[in-house]
């Protein structure tokens, strides 16, 4: 009953530079672990789409800490639902590099072979996510 | 394909103050009318049960400002849906003042005569919102 | 997320007193109106059928009290269910008087007119219970 | 989940004689009242279409009774079914004389004008009896 | 289990004289009344839409002998059906004049507003059946 | 099995002058009403959302005569679909005034409280039109 | 029609000893094999998982005694249904030692790495049991 | 549409001994391969489970027969229906042997691990005649 | 939206004589090729059951000839439907004959094991077929 | 939400050459790759079916390309539908040549065995062009 899942995309700010993802992913996986958090990150072209899983609670002071981080914005959430298990409970933030996410495979379920997760149905995202499983970095 | 509803619920912080109230209301308006919300917006006890219906993009916008807002805080997405038609046309941001939030009213939607919109599930949080339709000042 | 139904059959125990009934009456509305309990009850024939709708906790703390009483025996959950609105809101509990419960009515929902609860399905305890709205004093 | 309704078919036997009816409805309506079991016949053009709704024990012993008649035959199941509340409660066994059979009312559930019972689906036969509501005697 | 409808759309062959269509009535009503057949007949613009309900032997003798008579041609099912009540009970053939298919009528269930039965699909026929139901002669 | 429904959007484009909307809807009437097709049109803030009703090769054609049509652009369509029966059988090209498209109309079906048809789902175009039943001339 | 399955949480109480989980698997299995009932025990971080499967009276007889066990307390039904097969045949009380209960099991099915069964949905639960099946002990 | 599946539950009477089983299977499957009616039989603890498949008539003349047979008593119908394909076509009349009736097996499908067939739901019972499939003789 | 299936028994005539099953195959498929209607034909016992798909009008066509054809009678419809692909695509006239007709097969789906195409239902008939997929000639 | 598919039939015009199909295909894949469109064509018998998925925008801006195309006519939608994934993301323009256009497989799936797109249903003509995939140059 008190499980959910959110799935947002949200675009780079001017302030964005290279290492950022680093140090990201670093605080991420500290700050999940710690809240029982899990949940995957694409970054590619500009774009984050990002699904987190996890206590209702914790999912959304988590989305309230990344709504207010300058370093992306046009933060714009694509599902939020109550679920009855993780989809990527292997990962406290799974990462899946720009070099995976061929235009193969974000043109199976976009309208664009370049990554644009604003204009993916919430099925859509999902699926896409689900299928970069075995990527995960 | 691109009319979406969020409701929330959040809780007064220390700093709220009692006009408080009629300046977000104020503001809310203002706001929502230019950016085609609409929605309604309970108080009482201590917490906030809100609905804004608009673009996903204003919806985002909107909720963005709100979670920043220091005037409540532990802010909760309850619900959030792709809808065909809005359940709040007719206010940019109605508002049920305490008063008409009946001991009898809330009791029906809940597990408690006292407001608490955390523990409502999405579904009768909606139904609480629309079954206030008549009384919104 | 957090309003519960639970419904439940028992026979009365030989200590059972004619008095009795009041002083159950009696210390139920005055609990149950303290946990935002309602609910409605039915005695006749020996048994009772009783109704508890409120919060998970408050609903199980009350059926253990109501297990542990000595007035009845064999008490039989019919229904336990995660409910979007409660049916009984207007009762802390609400009381149907043997003479209500008619011939007529008990035949239309179960196996025989004489009151057995424990015979009913989920779904007929609930219709007879509901039909009984109108006698509730 | 006691509460059973069996719809069979029958046709008169050769030793059925017209007094015979008033007998069968006689032992009929002081078995079932004992029994808690409501019910109702049609008989027309040499057949019985009957309905009969309890406990389960007391539907299959009534049936069992009834299949050792020897004043019909070829008794045939239509339907039974575990149901949640009764649709012939007001009788013990109510009766709808032959000419209230109008070829209207028989047309219109069959493929005949003349009653052949046997012929009826589930469903039809059903909706025939419950159509009868008014008529029954 | 035995009743069932047919619908079928026909063409008037060239040996179709204007009396026919009195002399179709004539016998369609004879044979039907005998085979506890209803149904309703619409005829427009040389062509003819039938439907017959009643038993599967009769309905199928019925469409056999109406297949073969040279009186139309390209005699083409539109639907046949296992059903559970006559819609057309009162008629053993109503007729509904040309006068009555009015273009908005035809026009409604159909591309065009001229009468072509072919066209139509097994919902629209039956609901263009049912909607003639006040204006059968 | 041959009725379709179109809904399309467009955009008028620069050649586009005041006197045109006539000269549209007269063409459109003279031609609609040849070819049975029915539907509607909604014209505002320089954008149309128009809905036809017919054949599947009528509705074809008369799409490719618009999608020629120079005096707009970015034609879109909103859905297609095989259909029982027309919505709009009463216009042969019924035509909503941009003065009846008040902003509480559009508000309650878009997100937007001006005209926007590129962003509506097929479900609240398609409703939109319907609530415009009254209102057309 | 007669074959259940509760499913319940609970807290360990104070007067709570580490040989008490031996005597209470002892004689849940004593008795539970006397009266039918198979189910499974979950025991981490001082809460309880329980699911008991059997007949209605030995299912809710077994559950009174256990709520009325001073060794736990805040007993809570997770919930209570009529089913068609066993799903802990095997077991009359299947006990999945604290050690099997890894971090990564719990995590998939709630929103915790820590097990707090209180949290679970009534699907949650039931998945995670399920999903113990061969670990039990 | 002429294809049914009843199965019924009864209790050995006081005259029945201990060869009767054989002759009961030899007159059944003399009668049953007569009148192409397929089926099972289960025996145990005092107990007959049966089911008989076959065409509406002569699987309502058997039930005829067998509901008067005083070898047994209190036979109460578990389920009736209308079927598209037989599940037990290998057999005039399969038996499963008391030996096989296991424990584990029984216990599965009904609340308890001896044999009472009249507990089992539609349902189960007929899930328990499957499982039997590899067993008969 | 132009392919159908029609399902249909009949009965041997009279007239009919040993070789002219030959003639009929051989006349099936030279005709059916032509107008590439596939199908099945089943015949034993007296019995025909033949399935046809094709072009509306071309089944329709064909089963007006069969319907006239004196070598048969009693020609009914079992099932009648739009499909969207053919289940005998690899015969213009698949043939089973009679020695394929084993017991065991119609016993499966039929409530006698010898033929009698009459008493299937539209579901039974088409699984028939299919299941002798194997042994067409 | 941005993902659709639209599938067409046209025919072949007299200006049609037979070099024209080798451009057809060149500007195809030339366009669709530089609009993420992706596709199939099929090309038999005077006609085309072909299948283009992507954004709204791309497709229909596409298809008005098309529409206007001389070397075909009567362009006729056969669906158009939101998907959440595509079926023909391999291909820019995958093209089956008519001689693996078998007899065979279109047989399967209209009601002709030579190629008429427009007698397919939506659901045929989708299944048909993913019975291709493997045949695609
Ligand atoms: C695209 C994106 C994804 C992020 N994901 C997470 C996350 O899953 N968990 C998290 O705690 N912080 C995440 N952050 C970082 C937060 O915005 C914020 O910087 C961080 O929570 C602050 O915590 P710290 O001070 O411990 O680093 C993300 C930031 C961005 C831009
Ligand atoms: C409970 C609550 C509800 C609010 N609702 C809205 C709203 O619907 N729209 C809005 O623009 N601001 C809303 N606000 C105010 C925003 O947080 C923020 O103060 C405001 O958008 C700033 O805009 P302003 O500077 O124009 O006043 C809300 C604040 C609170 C505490
Ligand atoms: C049939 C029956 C129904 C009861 N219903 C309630 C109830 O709804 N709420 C409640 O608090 N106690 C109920 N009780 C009484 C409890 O068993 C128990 O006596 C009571 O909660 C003790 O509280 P007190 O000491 O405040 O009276 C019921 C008892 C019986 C026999
Ligand atoms: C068509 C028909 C319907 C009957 N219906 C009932 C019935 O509903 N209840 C009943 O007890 N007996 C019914 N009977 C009579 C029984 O077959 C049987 O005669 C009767 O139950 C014997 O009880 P008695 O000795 O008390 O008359 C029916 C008989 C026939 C022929
Ligand atoms: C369009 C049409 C509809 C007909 N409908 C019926 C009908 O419903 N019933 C019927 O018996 N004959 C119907 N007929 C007439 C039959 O084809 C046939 O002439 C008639 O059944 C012969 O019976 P008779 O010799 O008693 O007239 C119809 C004929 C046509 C052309
Ligand atoms: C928004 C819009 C809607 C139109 N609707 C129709 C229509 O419903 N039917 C039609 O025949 N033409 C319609 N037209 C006009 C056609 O594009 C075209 O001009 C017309 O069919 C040519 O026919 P005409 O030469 O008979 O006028 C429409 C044009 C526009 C711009
Ligand atoms: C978490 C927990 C689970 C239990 N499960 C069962 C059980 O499945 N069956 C049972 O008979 N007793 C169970 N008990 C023990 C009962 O509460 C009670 O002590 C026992 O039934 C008394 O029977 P005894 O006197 O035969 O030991 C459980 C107790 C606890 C605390
Ligand atoms: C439990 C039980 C099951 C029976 N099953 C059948 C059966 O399936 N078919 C059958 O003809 N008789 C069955 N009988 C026997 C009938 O009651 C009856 O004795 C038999 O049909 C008489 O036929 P006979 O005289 O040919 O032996 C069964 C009897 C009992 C007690
Ligand atoms: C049981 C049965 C099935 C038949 N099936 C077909 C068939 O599938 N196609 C067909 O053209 N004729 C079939 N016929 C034969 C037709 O009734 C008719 O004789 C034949 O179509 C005449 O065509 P011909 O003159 O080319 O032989 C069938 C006849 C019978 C008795
Ligand atoms: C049957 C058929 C299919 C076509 N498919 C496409 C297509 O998928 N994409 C496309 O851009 N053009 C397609 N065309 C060609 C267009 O009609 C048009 O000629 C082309 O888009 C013009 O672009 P170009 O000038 O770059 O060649 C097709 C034409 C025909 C006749």
């Amino acid at each position: 009953m008190n499980l959910y899942r959110i799935v947002y995309a949200s675009t780079l700010s001017e302030s964005f530079s290279s290492q950022d993802i680093e140090h990201i992913l670093a605080s991420s996986r500290r700050n999940n672990k710690k809240q029982d958090v899990s949940g995957m990150l694409l970054f590619s072209h500009r774009y984050f789409l990002q699904c987190l899983e996890g206590s209702r609670d914790n999912i959304n002071q988590t989305y309230q800490r990344i709504l207010s981080d300058e370093r992306h914005c046009r933060v714009t959430i694509v599902s939020y639902e109550n679920v009855t298990q993780r989809e990527f409970c292997a990962w406290s933030m799974g990462y899946v590099p720009e070099s995976h996410l061929t235009r193969e495979l974000l043109f199976k379920f976009s309208a664009s072979a370049t990554f644009d997760p604003y204009t993916l149905s919430n099925v859509s995202a999902l699926a896409l996510l689900k299928s970069l499983h075995g990527t995960v970095i």
